[in-house]
């Protein structure tokens, strides 16, 4: 899995409790999911149809660093299914994990559209 | 199932499609779950420590009025599950659903606490 | 008067005392209005036109639940009268009132267009 | 009045009719009248008490430039009560007024407490 | 140099160490100077283009007050560039200083079009 | 130089004319820098002391996926100098350009100190 995107929680990130607010760890994971998946599938019309049961193994506290990691599982015919897992980035303790996060490629009347990819591929190698 | 809180789509809403950000969205249900549970359990520290698999049924779009709705499953010792709906106000399509969302209730050092209570209550029948 | 929509109170919410903002709870106020027209006039163009005088009775807390209640005053012509208060959602103590909003059905043009409602429906019925 | 602070209205600014968000304002508003009382009390716990009637007189669009007028009307025993007026600054059409603001000076205790100033007073002079 | 814009530092504002996040300090900058160079150059449609080195003098803390100042260093033919000093309103203490902010003036077509002015006006002269 | 942190322009980071607002690209790099000297000097008390002069080389566009690069300059005895490159994630074109910017290690007295490092570090190294 390669881990990309890092936040530093910041003050605006907590709850009430002083810890991260699980809504907006929620919310940067389908950020990251829906950036990856239009990276791959070379369409900004991305949305998110599903995610599998969420585990909240640890929480994160101001000033931590944590690191948000996309892996594919499948490339179906118009979507891309994707794992996720995000830990601190120093103690590299799992805070949270998502196996399935089913992104659908969408066209232009807004409709399920097949994306024609089958692996993972690099920017690089398209340019 | 009771439908309380209402949010109004607005642009700063939504994804780079123009569509509800559906992180936007888990945020919402995290917190209307949190205060769900904060309000019957009569506890502040309370934390998300799971969500079952998450069905994107439909979207939302600028302008949108769309409501949540939670209901509890099972009282746990240290924790309460609730089942959650996001539906369009006007129309009551809905929007997502998640079957189980698992609170759990913290006591003072952080750690998972008793809570004691077994059901519903109302707020006026406390007071 | 009906209560809906509740907020948990979190560190994003505060003024630099460290008690609600009330910027922010004015902000949740007129989103509560426009959408509580909105639904009542089947119109999503509806602007805020006039406030009565606004008592900030008690304050809340990081952690607190508030809920926002709304109330028909008097359906105009083209216009909808609000009454608002906002209220603890543990200890029910007042937060704020506002007696009178006033809140304008707008046309296409964007003028004020007679709505030809006279009383409260329920979306319930409209189905 | 002197207009100081200035905002440029941006796409995270709007209501859902593509103009500026009434709540938007208002918090705006509850901010300056904050930061002038707490200026002029030479003091940071200043709390907002009570808004006079709010008349929306006209709205801003994206890319509008606004400002925001204050200018103390009565300086009370333990409080200060602003004037404000928001306008266009292109074209210094008005877009909200409000005659009364009252700001409160609270002591170490949260409670109400003399401020000892009877008039404008200039940071410069101050100094 | 004129200092108009004032911000109340609130606990959104903040980095992990509870100061004045430096992010925060540099997007109001860049507003400010966006929404100046709009009224100076009377268009909408203007960009940053550059900005010289930036010294973070000192920082400040929730509840500070601090105001932005701008002034012109030179019209050029498409573009106006601005000096900024940023203070405590307070202490009168400079948080950071920007010696060359350059901003340009857009035509419809999103390319640099000549403004026309080679001097500094008041609103109110214009009208 | 290595490229983490990815972002996807919503509408939310635009400014008025509809383009990646400025402010927030810079407040984006901001925490870029600080999260990555705070994972290289091991302290989450970093804070930013100067940035040598900005270009910005071309814009976004909502939808767009841009990332953002940081290198490590020198590793001076209480800094880390970083420089930095943002790109369009698909395209590669520059956005943006910073040669040095001065994060400073602080201590718990919130005074600059020695952090004892000398080269860039991993941290599946450290563990």
């Amino acid at each position: 899995m390669k881990f990309h995107t890092r936040k530093w929680v910041k003050p605006e990130d907590l709850n009430p409790n002083g810890t991260l607010f699980g809504g907006r760890l929620l919310a940067w994971i389908d950020e990251e999911a829906a950036l990856y998946a239009s990276i791959q599938l070379e369409n900004q019309k991305i949305v998110t149809k599903y995610m599998s049961e969420i585990d909240f193994i640890s929480s994160a506290n101001q000033g931590d660093i944590i690191e948000i990691g996309m892996e594919p599982v499948k490339f179906g015919k118009t979507s891309l299914i994707l794992s996720c897992e995000v830990r601190n980035k120093m103690t590299r303790e799992t805070i949270i994990t998502i196996s399935n996060i089913v992104m659908v490629n969408l066209g232009p009347d807004g409709k399920a559209k097949p994306h024609g990819k089958t692996q993972v591929e690099y920017v690089k190698d398209r340019l």
